[in-house]
């Protein structure tokens, strides 16, 4: 009896917040690293799940990094470097369309379906959702830049009551050709796109922490006006620079709030969203 | 981080439940005795809100008898009693019209709407919801049987996203008079009206329980073919006869599950509707 | 054969005016003295159902004095008076309430449903119609002053075909209290938020009386421009000038045309409406 | 004042009746000789738009024997009978066409226009709205019997608000041939396609007389069942037989009531359907 | 097979045209001399239903001199000229409107029908679609000039997916007096209140041509800018005047393209559309 | 001028043919050796997005044999054979889902899109679309048969104006694992879901050939009656036969016609859907 009275304590809790974000799109960035332990994973698409439920749609942006290493491995296919960034030439970049598109992408909706879900699996070629052109001088290869984002095709599997799960290769501008496109952009861009509430990166580390390595010294809120000066003290580096550089656009494209969170603390999003203890590093305009 | 781990385990538990009731009605009927404690109201108001927020409509229907009791004795109005049912005479109908429609009616709205629902008032007038004729021979006076449900101004209220609360006070199928009706037929019948899926009678009793008065002996679940049996033995009996008969025509007519659930127990609609564990006595067809 | 002739001249005189208002909100407020006939009372609510079938949408706001009064003289509960206005403490502020929004509103529900209508009873807490704070320095007590109109309610009802009937009790802001609200500034801020056409006001005189006492000095039109003049003559004075103040505020609201009609005369709301004869006195901007 | 009280119950009168037919159409068929004096005319008219005006749709489908005569009589085209009945030839059929769908539908078009409807005028060749075969074995030439009713362009000009003015003119079912049509019969059957609740034929007598020439011998109402007694005993006899054979039709065809109305008489369907007076012959099944 | 071969490949190559014109609106003006070849008549309903079918829809806006004339001809009825315009006196207007709206336009559609569109025949008084003064001074009788143009019945005939075929006769703004009005006036104010992408004026002639009477020296494109030049030397003169001064109305109301085309070129508006070859004289801004 | 002519004429002959299927959808499978030809590719896809813009919905289902085959030899995995139908293990079930629904079906939809179509790839997985258990007894290994159709997700993108591109990989009944289903079979059993009026097959033959190998003995239409005989004859033999029990069934189902397509033929769908020409094999019932 007791354990119950906890319990609807807990769901009389989450009342509020409920309320606060009802109506309202949440873009989920999860990939690479955070996708690896099979258990933070059914914790993470169980998140979404509850989210759409309660009746806050949920977008699903995804990478797929280890699989794309593992299939080129298996071809023998070497990765070539440019200023440390891959080279993906045409072949390569079949293969990255291959696992992210046919595998990761549709793995993701058949695990989203078996926990209850209805979902869909689009990549940035479907209805024109991401037009890209080369990145840089091209000097990258088949790597894109995206210029353009037709969000209809997604808005209409919100309406539809699905979570759509988005593989992020973008069609080029020209041609019908593939580009390979960053996660964290593309889910930027899509949340400015979709007038999202919150942008939520999934990572493997507990955010933005003051001193590296050292967890406990973890930053909970980051204003925008804040960032220069933490970059300035190398307190935002490395791997976090493009990440919080992501969450500012999307601020700066009217994104309320982003987030910075821990993938390996299960119900991560949960928590966030769900109770009145934060998670991770937020970012927002004050 | 543990007590976190918790609540979300416990928002997610309630994921299967909330999957398998979206969309489907609840109603709830609420009064009497039930609706004394302040606290309780408070924590029974606050599922009806979460319920509605995950997307299971719910309808509030409600009595109000001890609030009527203590106006009739300030007015000096005696009651009359027929076979142990209470006299309803003109002017004490006027009397029930006014504390039923106007005080306790607004006054679950006003709740409902301070907690963060959206709600409205509604008695069996209004749209014509509930018309009636006299009870019996009518040697009751304005005691009323319900002949007809017209449930248009719920659904539209449903529909809107409110929680319509309801007074059951009927119009009178030939003129224009209320007629006061008993709150759990009124309750059955609207939950029939409306192809509700679950019929929830809130009480101050545990539940049906096999040794009267020794809570520890409660009936998790009767099925109807158990009804008669359990009548010749006395188990169900006294107020608890009308009750389950109730449920026994709601489920005839279409309600997929009833409950008599006990209103002492703090948040019992959500531990009954969104955990593993049963609550009360659940009447049901197999 | 002559006489069905003059019957069809009339209905083809109403023509125009029909089409005049089709499909433009009117908000009608009628209560106190004006309510106590019960043949004025039919022809009132008959009114009201024509201007509604012939596609002009029509509100109901009433109040009740006299109602209220009898059943606080019946509980032995005097009204303590400040600076002229009743002070209406809580326990006061309960039987307004119920005999308002529970007996007097449904009253009128169950003869518009008797002579042919669809109608719908609501206050100000329902759907949060009004909010209010306390007037003035709170030392009428639970005397309120509209905050907010959320017109939602009223306007979902007009479009189900209904007509809405207000009780003009209010919200309060902070709290989930009720607040007694006046039911002409109630009527002109509802006219306000609906964008009506035409605010009516009910009243047991033939309208602004150039001489006191005699009704044959008739004013039939004052414009707002005339207000000041009128008032420094004492012709608009005594319970005229809030009601003169109502439909000035209406109007600088967007209201079109106010009127203070005299609600002894059968029908006077037809009279206006859909005939070329005037009727009590215009208030409006030219 | 009087006179208003007079008007303001006229007008409340109309009320059950206005309740009964909302909503429900309205087929009149108007033409011929009924339709020449002018002021009859705008009468008419007028009852067309009130109908409309309080919810009742209406549908007018008219002829023009009289128009048309004169344009053959100022082409020197002389009219052969066959049986009795006009033949109509290519030549005569293309002026039927011009006459009716060009000037009289028009006319009428532009009459409800001034006087305040939204209207738009259509013949059997619009949409398909009559497909034709030669009448009988041909002998008459281009007079259609009308095969199919396609209503769908008169049920979406009802619902845009307007009134649909139907010139009786069919589409052949083989070629692109028009046919001329008899103007009561199509306006039964359109009747019927509507679902209609009224068909309404105009003519310039009283009605049914029990005595031929005598007005005063008016039958008001005649029963599907005394018809052919009525034929028998030379009652309905002459230019009556083919009026109430289509209402019969109408009737058998599922239209609640059909009239035959005496246009002469100003506002005789106003009177008809918003009076407590009968007014013409009712033809209906008891 | 080679033939199949050949005409997939034009119905492949009008791929990118359809494309183009998906849903833009379309208005064709057609009559007088350009309407009398039966075969040529056929073939461009025939475009007209094609373009509608694939997505496109049409407008179809007519005269019908040569049908007039010979009725007023056989009438006995002469026209008399003013300045070079016919004089339209009442009687000759009512014999306008009889051919215009009667017989022209009723044929249209029944053509149309024939060949397998679903079609309507309407003019400037149906829902009040072209309002009109009377032209200039009054010096022509009943020539009027178009004041307004309320296109929602156009706009319900295509949203149904019909063809609107429009007879340009308009209803005065002061009386229900009909006017008739230029077509090709008619058919460009039309094409403005459509937002209309094209308007085609079907002619007997080729285009504009450089030397009188040499279709060799046909010119196909003139910029609003040239015409000035071009009027000036002369080669926009006569009846070509007029219809180059509708083009440029036409594009300075909004519309994108206009197009003078040869009637006489069998399906010359499919050519036009949807071929890469041009046709006739397109006017436009550059 | 002359090829203007015979272009337009075409264009018109193609009229009939799409009233015909206006709003009808047609399915049609391509895959396999079919797919090989660039040109024939291109050409085949100018026909899907021709079909689509004259309002003829098309869904394109496809395998991709070839394609999974080369990454597999890649890859060094050899196939095993059970009864000469490919085991596939998990490994290669991973492999034929990457490249069937990342790499096949996401370049058809680029090559859409760069011809002007609106397009959107799925699977089988994606809203469930197609739920599959063990072909057999599963010797087969993730080779699956269809047991559900639930196409929602398709009508969407049909009603969306998109073209739906079908990678025919279906998701398990039990758990989360995906199956290769068999393409003719699920382009079979959408049509069915779909309501659809065609099923066409392209192939990489003429149709059934009377004697094999020899084309000129194509039959050109063959009923369900038919079938038995002819597969005695051993007419339909070898890889006809599953093709043509897929239309079989289709038939069976509620699909109007089935046709087997030369795909090596350019434009063979137009040339079938859209000319007097037939094309291939027909298979109907009659």
């Amino acid at each position: 009896m007791f354990n119950n009275a906890e319990r609807a304590q807990t769901l009389v809790e989450a009342l509020p917040y409920i309320q606060k974000f009802y109506g309202k799109v949440v873009v989920v960035k999860y990939g690479g690293n955070a996708m690896t332990s099979h258990e933070l994973f059914d914790a993470v698409m169980e998140d979404l799940i509850l989210l759409r439920l309660v009746g806050i749609p949920v977008v699903l942006v995804h990478g797929g990094g280890p699989e794309i290493d593992a299939m080129l491995t298996r071809l023998g296919m070497e990765s070539r470097f440019v200023n440390g960034l891959r080279y993906t030439d045409r072949e390569t970049m079949e293969i990255v369309q291959s696992v992210l598109c046919g595998k990761v992408n549709k793995d993701l909706v058949a695990t989203l379906t078996r926990l209850g879900a209805s979902a869909v699996g689009l990549c940035g070629i479907d209805g024109e959702l991401f037009r890209a052109v080369k990145y840089g001088g091209g000097e990258l290869g088949y790597v894109g830049e995206i210029t353009r984002v037709n969000p209809g095709i997604v808005l209409r599997a919100i309406d539809a009551g699905r979570i759509p799960v988005i593989a992020t290769v973008a069609l080029g501008e020209d041609e019908d050709t593939a580009y390979n496109v960053n996660a964290d952009t593309a889910a930027a861009k899509l949340a400015i796109a979709l007038g999202a509430e919150k942008l939520i990166l999934l990572t493997n580390t507990r955010g933005v922490l003051r001193v590296f390595g050292d967890e406990d010294t973890l930053i909970p809120q980051i204003t925008l006006a804040q960032i220069p000066e933490l970059q300035e003290q190398n307190i935002i580096a490395g791997g976090m620079i493009p990440k919080v550089e992501c969450c500012r656009d999307a601020i700066d494209g009217g994104v309320r709030r982003t987030h910075i969170l821990d993938g390996r603390v299960p119900h991560s999003i949960l928590i966030e969203m769900l109770t009145d203890s934060g998670n991770g590093t937020m970012i927002y305009d004050n």
